[in-house]
């Protein structure tokens, strides 16, 4: 019998950085795999493979309109945390492609990292180090003035995805209270999974530690304004995860520098960021070069879940490792990068 | 019915810094308290005071051997993480006298602190943000060459007391096995407890993020030598968290420095450390000036610890919250502190 | 604003058993209900509100193939635990319609009862009690020689889905390792949900207690035929939640009655029960007349889950609580019922 | 070296009940053992013995007022649930000889059997199971009218020993609520172990499942007496796990024959229990002839703490596994067993 052929064009990744030794072979051993390159695919051979193609594999979708001649396709799964926002979902739907997105690789990575930075800002871990390489560290509880313990603490989240999902036992030992602001997610879903449903306000309010975990959405552009920003907390940890986006960058940078909270950041609203940018000197911040989901271990996540989800297709079964996308939601995500500088 | 007369002498502590307001009240509305000022007892009030005395409350014994007059002594309870080594046990255990201490006290707040630093040296945390601060920061997987994930990963503990065990269920989400030396305990009572006991040389060979706990003993000086160092899996992370005597801290900086595995290290051979210390400029070591246990939330639990076995005690009940003094194990502790420098 | 129209025909269900007052009045709050009786729909009232429904609540689907008159309907929330094997799959994905079941509001009150169910076989709890109501029963040691703990056993499972999930966490404070056998789901996914997948055969050659919690299927007639039965351990606990439809409910009779195994079940293949079936008298056996998932907290849980999905729904967002019908699988359940006894 | 020698005396017990076969050889490896049989040892033998011996390991003290000839005693190892009443506690703590009992070898056979019996009665395993063998059993909701989930329900515990703390785990993933009375701790003490301090009378009110895990003491015979049975919700489950001493039996019979609440009791105040007691008749009751603490596997764990303990002594280390005595509660113990009936 002859193996289903699948195009494989991980491109803004590359093979190695997405298969492992054993699943790259587990992959050739499964499919017929086209392409499998790490330069993109050119647009002509694309179109040639197209028609017999079971499975696309890519990390975006730059091919243009052309799922009118994908006749055998059936799923299209996405190397990175994102869907494609230039995919016709509508058209996915009727011919029963299922687009599938790699972000369960990135939940145990960035939610570890998440606690790593919350747990930093918390115990000052960095500032303190810093002092130490200056030789003005203060030393037992002159060093702690302004610390504190996550345990026991109040902790918001911004967003209930997958990430929030793999931190929320991360946090479990610490006995902290979760509430959640997430506009797609009802009360009573909330509640089952042991997290207390909030509004955005209260969560702002109410929180000792902040856990920014929304993804970009055409709706939430700096939804964390200078007005909600004042709410914080005196003292209070504000960890932004997710993407520059969804707050108001300079408001939050003014606010961290008069000493109002403290932040602890992966993302900015350029990458890389301005040399001068004054958030790089402010003492109450944690600065986190976008590293949060790109590590080894995690990233080879991504082609385990590829070849174990192949397998589940060939033999007729849904997915499961991959996460689907949601016709009401494909098309209400924003562009979900940092800007470049200019 | 006249109060119990309890002696509270805390002077290296404070009495704001061991008891929340609300335990100081509850201290005096059930004891007689004798002192309770935060400088050092003299000598003759404490003497004066002794015979009447059921409870002595104080951060170390530097009354001498005075037992003989303490006629209605039944508990000491230090409120420090150690025994004193000046105290005569024997005398104490003739006497029916308890010796405790509030070592549980630090427990969560080093455990918080211990993870803090692990994570953050495999996530490289703090060099990431110095390099922020400098303006050569590497984004996205360039950044995480020598980083790695704390999940899945083999864990080693030198020593199994109050802080190993506050930080197993906090590193039990994060799926690692646990493999613990520690000589004053049985197979069994550690396999009861879910971790592998190992031999000192199995849990240096074979853990990626190693904590060491144990308390300083007259066995233990140097105990993590040259030699065993020289054993630690390249790139792996040692936590250095009870004290630096257990460590041969000039091989350990040498080794750092020369990029053999991580450090993250709350203790120093001296406290201040030297200025010109070389592992002030190692690039993979986290350092922290004594802050793991000593942070305001942490300390007040001993006032409570305090108050709760005080009431505990006088209604003719064991102690519940303060650690007890082993008879076979108190005096083979060794002097528990940093050398001031010269 | 007008309310979206839906239809509620919860018939072998009635109104109050699947909702509570609170979720009934949330329910009418939010939509205009049509039907909303506990007698079956008359076709023709049925057929006449369909075109402007949006959404029909029902536990079957015995209304025939007039989805070409459903203009807006969206979604098919069934009210029970299976999907109406009488529905077209295939029309409902061209035509946007998500079908979604309320197995999830099973999963907690059947779980719960498996383990009780489990313990009672390992501990011989309702043997025990059967002896003292006779007069017959042994005390401490000698009533124990057959029993055993849960403690530590290796233990399988038939089956991995939402039952099963909610089975895992109980089972995890008692030590127990896992093996599954799911013929749906691939290795991958089973071991990052912290089981060991097996091959059937192993679940029953290596386990001491098995939960037989697989959906029937037009495959797994007498899966567990007398072949596998003989496999099982000396004093082994086979424990039957999902459906007799899996097992040679003779073979596995006449095994138990010979007291090679011990069994617990809750489900039959004929219910009632043929009152001379012999599995009524044999001593290691716990016998459940189909109760495990008909208590009243869990069944209004599925009206709790409806609303909380109308509510999602009618907002333009995906359905969170109740479980949806996979194109792949639809078709391959098989009749989900016990005979009626002639 | 010579070994030491150990007293092994176990009596109402025997050496192969208590010592695995693998255990049993870690003894007499370990040590010289003295007496090692099933039969009690002949006072005379013992008395030549005791000087010499540095531990005994027995089931009772019947050994009279010896300690005076115990030169080398050091330690007292009791191989039952509770400690000696004929011992003279004040004379073993002058002779710095530790008393220690296995009661920790009881805590998960006792507690699975607590969870065990609970569940029973919420779901109405046991009285089901009846039913079936009767043939007049209900099938679906119509059994359930009475029975109720286990989750999210409170829970109340009587006495927070070695039993309640291995309970506890085993009831966190149902989601109750746990609230404790115990007059021998304090509330800080229960807090910080994740449970709430209650007065009895609000553990008798406002459980809906109640476990009676209090040791007998002088204090609490009878202690449940019909005025507090009388407080219990309608349909509370009222779990009797440690002795019958605790509670007014009679009161409890008649109203569970009035079916007030549901009673589920591993203990009797005669055992055996007399032929005719009217509890053996009780439709809401589970019946167990005091088996909760005397399994194989539960057993052997006595002889793997005994040696796990002898191997620490004889290092000069504290005992890790068995319980110690508390000098202020030795004596407050009452007589720990059932009447033996007329």
């Amino acid at each position: 019998m002859s193996k289903a052929k699948v195009i494989v064009d991980p491109h803004f990744r590359t093979m190695d950085e997405i298969f492992s030794p054993n699943d790259k072979a587990r992959l050739y051993d499964l499919v017929d795999v086209i392409w499998g390159k790490d330069e993109p695919m050119p647009d002509e051979a694309f179109l040639k493979a197209l028609p017999s193609a079971e499975v696309v594999v890519s990390s975006m979708w730059h091919y243009g309109d052309v799922l009118d001649r994908a006749d055998a396709l059936r799923t299209i799964m996405t190397v990175s945390g994102a869907f494609p926002l230039t995919l016709d979902y509508e058209k996915c739907y009727q011919r029963y492609i299922r687009v599938l997105s790699a972000a369960p690789a990135f939940a145990r990575q960035v939610a570890e990292m998440s606690l790593a930075m919350a747990l930093d800002a918390c115990r000052e871990v960095s500032a303190s180090d810093r002092a130490m390489r200056r030789g003005d560290e203060l030393y037992l509880k002159e060093s702690n003035l302004s610390s504190f313990m996550l345990f026991d603490q109040p902790v918001g989240f911004i967003g209930y995805g997958s990430i929030a999902r793999a931190l929320q036992p991360l946090l479990a030992p610490f006995n902290v209270t979760i509430s959640v602001y997430d506009p797609w997610l009802g009360d009573g879903f909330l509640e089952r999974n042991g997290v207390n449903p909030a509004s955005f306000e209260e969560v702002m309010q109410q929180s000792k530690v902040i856990f920014v975990l929304a993804a970009p959405t055409k709706d939430n552009e700096a939804m964390i304004s200078r007005h909600y920003l004042e709410m914080l907390q005196k003292n209070a940890v504000l960890v932004l995860m997710s993407r520059a986006h969804v707050v108001d960058f300079d408001a939050m940078t003014e606010l961290v520098l008069e000493g109002r909270f403290k932040v602890a950041t992966d993302v900015f609203p350029t990458e890389p960021l301005e040399a001068d940018h004054p958030i790089r000197n402010a003492e109450n911040a944690v600065l986190s070069a976008h590293r949060a989901g790109s590590i080894k271990e995690g990233l080879w996540e991504i082609g385990e879940m590829v070849v174990d989800d192949l397998e589940a297709v060939l033999q007729g079964l849904p997915p499961q490792r991959l996460q689907r996308a949601e016709p009401e939601l494909s098309m209400r995500y924003a562009l979900n990068t940092a800007k470049k500088p200019k």
